[in-house]
């Protein structure tokens, strides 16, 4: 595997949970870190407390990660890249939680766009820690434009930070986490919501208020500033997960109303056998093997063959682009787990790609 | 404090999770414990695991807990009440999620209702721990009618187990937990429908399901059969809280359609300070205090003394009935939290009782 980041130096635009995070996990890594932030004695208590090595942007920095609120994020990154003189070889990416206003108004091969899915409900520098991502899952979104050589380096750095990269598509992915995330968080403030009415008329509620409960409303106790801008920039997706949670709540709420006891266990036990399937974590691959996909000229090969295989659950524990000699060809090498690489070969054969699969050297 | 159960004897009905932990918890505090189960391969189960002493009633027991699902409770609890030749000291009670049907139908000086706020997403005897019951809120349900002797001998119990007894009104307990257990479980079935939904045309979503939207699931993998029941046992209150909750959700869809960011902070703002003041376990009071009141001829007053304490957030430790020589008479013992005792008092002398506080012997 080449060193992701040879420059051996970083920069974190936005010192909050997030940022501190990478920046400590980035140091631990042995990277120079750098770091931003827009209050500026928060940059400071980062320095103090060993996050970041220097206050300040770093022109040779060859990674560049930005980590503001979603209402910034599209003038900070565009700034990033207008700055004149930064090293030819710079990545920059950013950690908003909706992707599609980045897509949309950004479109430099330098710019991978990207969301790691873990949080705290600890708030800011104080919530940080170099191993916040451990385990989690960190979506790319490659587009058809993306630089493969790029693409391989960022997802390298996510896997040294201890998370699993995941290509997605940036409208899969507002589509996606307005159902696992972002609904599910406006469910639970609801929920905490009609506690606190019912608690001010009775106060035994909350002693009513078993582990169900609090596991349920835990995601309500998170920073309250980051969700107006998420649910701004993410407002079609929302609203249309909301819509029918809503149309699913009224027919469940007639079922309740009617003693439909046969509607009602059909819905429930289809419920509860998902969650039941559902892996309480995620699985480490037990066998490795190596795919080659031969890259052409034709546009969007990286974008295209890792959603395909985000899609098929495969697994890409490692992303490496071998160049031929001529500009632009090569050969893309994913890692991948055993389990489902045939159903991977085959998905990328009929789409007309050129693709053998070998077992690891 | 007197022996609970002076004949050391006790039958459960029902060896499903709830009836075989309170099976074990019971014969770890010393009584013998007999035990039916509609299903007679699973009482036999439980003998030869050791939860029961033998299979079968026993009328010499002066103690009677019916764990059965909702749909048979009132049967169940019909029949014990009614077979002879029971001991005269009996206490019947049951563990039914929803208190109504019980508190319409049975009218019985030796019955107190019951709902223990535990439970495990591990189904029937598997999940049976003695100790399921550790810090868990255990609602009992007294009415004008109830014998207070009987009630402090159940309280006592239920704090044996290790749980923290609660006094509630029937109606207010149905109404309490389609806020904070019914309409939660519908909603992480909701949620997990919505995933279902969307993972079969995206492989991807279940990668995303982070740990927030699993906290949020986790009661979904729960039994699926006892919840019709459950639902058509409290149906008013569930539809109540399904309609408001329906109502907030078509508040916060609007907000998130208008991009109305002050209005979407101010409602995540007050969930999300709720949900962090929310203790995170009950706390155990640090001083205690005694408070005794009178007990007349006049009816309901262990009802009224004991769900005025649980209004008020008091949390009733110990509680005895010390019999003056005439019938019905005597002097209701109370071993409260010091915190509150003030308040408690106070609101009983405005409703016209004689009592003081003291300190603890």
């Amino acid at each position: 595997m080449t060193e992701p980041v040879d420059s051996g130096r970083a920069v974190v635009i936005g010192l909050g949970l997030i940022g501190g995070s990478i920046a400590l996990g980035l140091k631990e890594q042995g990277l120079r870190v750098s770091g931003l932030d827009v209050d500026h004695s928060r940059a400071e208590e980062a320095l103090r407390l060993g996050m970041i090595d220097a206050i300040g942007d770093d022109l040779s920095a060859e990674l560049v990660i930005v980590c503001v609120p979603a209402a910034a994020v599209v003038a900070i990154v565009g700034e990033v890249l207008a700055t004149e003189d930064r090293s030819p070889q710079v990545i920059v990416t950013d950690v908003c939680g909706v992707k599609m206003p980045l897509s949309g108004a950004i479109h430099d091969v330098r710019f991978i766009g990207g969301h790691p899915m873990a949080g705290s409900e600890q708030l800011g520098l104080d919530g940080a820690r170099a191993d916040l991502f451990v385990g989690a899952t960190w979506v790319l979104t490659p587009s058809p434009t993306t630089d493969a050589t790029r693409y391989a380096k960022l997802s390298s750095i996510v896997s040294k930070l201890g998370a699993m990269p995941l290509a997605l598509d940036a409208a899969d992915h507002d589509r996606l986490v307005a159902v696992v995330s972002h609904v599910p968080h406006l469910l639970a403030a609801t929920l905490m919501h009609r506690a606190v009415i019912g608690a001010a008329s009775d106060g035994a509620l909350l002693q009513l208020a078993a582990g169900g409960f609090r596991d349920m409303t835990r995601v309500a106790a998170g920073d309250p500033a980051i969700w107006p801008e998420l649910c701004a920039a993410n407002a079609v997706a929302i609203t249309a997960t909301l819509d029918q949670v809503i149309g699913d709540l009224h027919e469940l709420r007639d079922m309740v109303s009617a003693g439909d006891r046969s509607g009602l266990e059909r819905f429930l036990t289809a419920s509860s056998t998902a969650r039941r399937a559902l892996p309480a974590k995620q699985e480490l691959p037990k066998s490795l093997v190596l795919l080659k996909v031969v890259v052409t000229d034709r546009p969007g090969i990286l974008a295209d063959v890792t959603t395909v295989a985000s899609d098929l659950q495969v697994n890409v524990v490692d992303l490496q682009i071998a160049h031929s000699v001529e500009g632009g060809a090569g050969v893309l090498q994913l890692t991948i787990d055993e389990v489902r690489s045939q159903d991977l070969r085959r998905a990328l054969v009929e789409r007309g790609y050129r693709c053998t699969l070998e077992a690891l050297a």
